[in-house]
């Protein structure tokens, strides 16, 4: 089984839109919160280390799929439960699984499945960045 | 060829993390503006109205899935270019095509593409938002 | 000594803008969530309940004055201790203190002082919202 | 009479929240938006490019008060009017007007009031931002 941790998130008033629902750009914000949070407890350093380090600027997205099953609101508490389904020689696949607690078991709000990838910046153009092949110790230290 | 709107957003400092680029949330935050802004350009009024006058709440999103192509840093200027691509019956796929302007041609910065439904409060209990079937006059509106 | 609340947050990656540091309105957010949560942790019901039997919306915001004393990244923990300093006939003066634990003593990273009122809809134009006297209930539980 | 830029913006539902007006923060963030495009419209180049010939990063706010005069939702167009009113040797007062145009005069929403400081990094500990005088330059051309 792979590494999993868990992110926990408490709906705030001003997460939520005027029909009194998670305005849902939240849920990215909050899956990319427990992204980074997996990579830090599993013993990466964060981003602002790493770049000084070893040049890794951050884990941008090629692509994210979320599906929602249920809306949410405000003072409702949630775990993100985080693992990496895939690892490619460019690219990792992470799932993330927002659930909430209820006595009847657990409800599943939504579902993201994000593709990512290591960048540096191009040692020419330091406002580009490029993505590196996934360091090896970090796929052993999160697998 | 189906109703297509454009919407234009600037990108703020704000809106960039510390890589330097858009905080890719940001974009899904833009294609909901314009989504709202597609039905509103197609003389749809917005749903604070709706709900007085019909009790429609809004379009939530049942899934979304964006593709990114391209970092973009603040200062730049996009287009999202959208349309709906297909109609069900209590569904609908709305696409948003993000592009930059360049003397050379567009870049395509992202693309979205969103599953959404109408809903009205539960008569019964009113926190739950119901799925409704798609408004006939809405739907010719915006085709 | 007046009721005091304390709330914690820690800041993540997307919080921050291309200088690395805590973008500044997200401690309006954080400090939004602050303000009800004191009220939550005073037992007041959350707005969405207040709502349905007192007709009350939330406690929108007059005037804010914040103060940044230190710059902040993402990965550390503040906590935002709150208490109200003031209660006017229609408005009270709520303050939060953002700290961050250091083995030396706490950083005050930033304080905040916000004028509220306690809102209801206008009977007439429910898009309007009318402030009312501060509730005579409401404000024992929270001194 | 000052250098006076403005700066303009729809507000989109997902910046209101369940009472269905705007989020406050979001001031600060639209704001923070018309702080640089002040600049930038003074013929002053974004910090992205002005840390590279420059080692500025840019203005963080050492303070901000803001007075709220009215509510706004979404769909409402507002503009921000913004001036310098005072310099000082490390530190510089701008005054942000938020208006929303009506065929009977403007209406006021709010007014934020901001001392800001230009900074660069820390030549022993890049981490860390200090302030500097105001460059005589960026004076002359935002005066």
């Amino acid at each position: 089984m792979p590494r999993t941790t868990t992110y926990t998130v408490t709906v705030q008033f001003g997460d939520c839109d005027p029909a009194g629902i998670v305005f849902f750009p939240n849920f990215s914000r909050w899956m990319d919160a427990a992204s980074l949070a997996f990579f830090m407890d599993c013993g990466v350093p964060p981003w602002r280390e790493l770049v000084k380090t070893r040049g890794i600027v951050g884990t941008p997205m090629l692509e994210i799929n979320t599906k929602f099953m249920k809306t949410l609101t405000y003072g409702e508490t949630i775990t993100i439960t985080t693992h990496i389904e895939e690892w490619r020689e460019k690219a990792f696949i992470q799932i993330h699984k927002v659930t909430r607690a209820r006595d009847s078991g657990d409800d599943v709000i939504c579902e993201g499945r994000e593709v990512r990838v290591f960048v540096k910046r191009d040692p020419v153009d330091p406002d580009r960045l490029r993505a590196i092949p996934v360091p090896e110790d970090i796929r052993r230290m999160c697998s």
